[in-house]
């Protein structure tokens, strides 16, 4: 067996999610299924994040084991040939050892979180924002955000189905900047840890909205850190703003 | 009769392009029938510039009539409700002068053009850039897009179908960018003049794009241009990495 790294990028908005699940299609599924067309399957692959239904990526890293030795180069073509129409495509491709894994090699996850502030319904990056009606004070976000950072419980910013093992996680990054888009201003999270727990980033961009917004005060999220309670975070905002960005590997094989 | 200057940003790709064609779904259309939701029609609109199949807005400009005195704001939020789902939206809206013309009183014109340079299929850009899979070479293509600048007879750059009068226009801005999406690389083309000649944005386009990849010298542009041959044109690029970006007026009613 050959074991090969993929890097995936995908709109969210058609599937249920990364992982494959009965009867509704996911990105997980498409990739497999354009695999069973250069070798018969049945293929399991491993993602380095498990997306929610409408999160997007441009950056989620897979792994896949094939009998035959293909060319790198090929072997992504070949994948895209297959997943078209849907909105998946391998962007990069490379032959890694066969005890390199997508999940377990993971060293670090990034995400970005896009907010469009604009009254008018997108049209070009619909489903790819979260839109916003009022302005946001990235500044005030940006200082309830340092509260995150570092090593903390973060229970307050857990879905109640998550299931890591541990509440505990250590931010490394989240960095808020203003970008003018082309149809108009937005809001880009820009975040970073060995992993998250799940529904985090949602959890913290709903909550750091309330303060961009002015309904908290900057202070009022380390309160609601340190209450280390699910009822204390803001409201969840939609996953349809949310990019997984980048995985982290110990030697970058995409290097 | 009140009349009102809407500034539209759509996605062009459900549409035959922005006029109204018997059979075929088109901006003008979309439009129309949202104002007649409002007030019995037939109305007929007039915009800054009339956008082929495919092609995007950022900041089209069309005015209507209307014989109730209506607020701008409520205006475009109702325009908006009745223009869903479909990918159009009034992003502002004014009340002008009777004799105010988003065709006739435009001073400007501006056109962006976005090509994305990977071999990776796009997912989120998807119909919204023209995709190129090798690298283009930006200074080489602004070079060639220097001889374009000023007053010329763009017999050359001109669809053979195209109504204006002449072909001699004065082009004030053609600046080309490299700008780093997120799905890659990409090359903007920023161009503004008092108004263009059918097709010309796409010819340009399609010719300084063979400067990029090589297969033409930037002098090869100035000989296309003073041939005043439609034959010496490059390939005519596709539509869909083009927006009309912005129309100006003497006073700008938007301000």
């Amino acid at each position: 067996m050959f074991r090969y790294a993929l890097k995936i990028e995908y709109n969210g908005a058609p599937f249920a999610g990364w992982q494959r699940q009965k009867d509704q299609p996911s990105v997980q599924a498409a990739i497999e299924s354009a695999l069973a067309r250069l070798e018969p399957g049945p293929h399991t692959i491993a993602a380095a994040g498990r997306t929610d239904a409408g999160v997007h990526a441009l950056g989620q890293v897979a792994h896949c084991d094939l009998t035959r030795d293909w060319d790198p180069f090929r072997l992504s073509e070949a994948l895209n040939h297959h997943l078209k129409p849907a909105p998946v495509a391998i962007v990069a491709c490379v032959r890694v050892a066969n005890d390199w894994h997508a999940r377990f090699s993971a060293i670090e996850r990034r995400y970005l979180f896009r907010i469009l502030m604009r009254r008018a319904p997108a049209t070009h990056d619909r489903g790819q924002v979260w839109q916003v009606a009022h302005e946001l004070d990235a500044a005030a976000m940006q200082e309830g955000a340092d509260f995150l950072l570092g090593r903390h419980d973060f229970t307050t910013f857990r879905a109640s189905i998550c299931q890591a093992a541990s509440p505990v996680k250590t931010l490394d990054e989240l960095r808020i900047e203003r970008f003018e888009g082309l149809s108009g201003p937005e809001i880009h999270f820009h975040l970073r840890a060995r992993s998250f727990l799940h529904n985090q980033v949602r959890s913290f961009v709903g909550t750091l909205e309330r303060v961009g917004a002015g309904a908290w005060k900057p202070h009022d999220v380390q309160k609601a850190l340190t209450a280390c309670d699910r009822a204390a975070c803001g409201p969840v905002c939609p996953p349809h703003g949310l990019y997984l960005a980048a995985a982290t590997y110990p030697d970058d094989p995409f290097a």
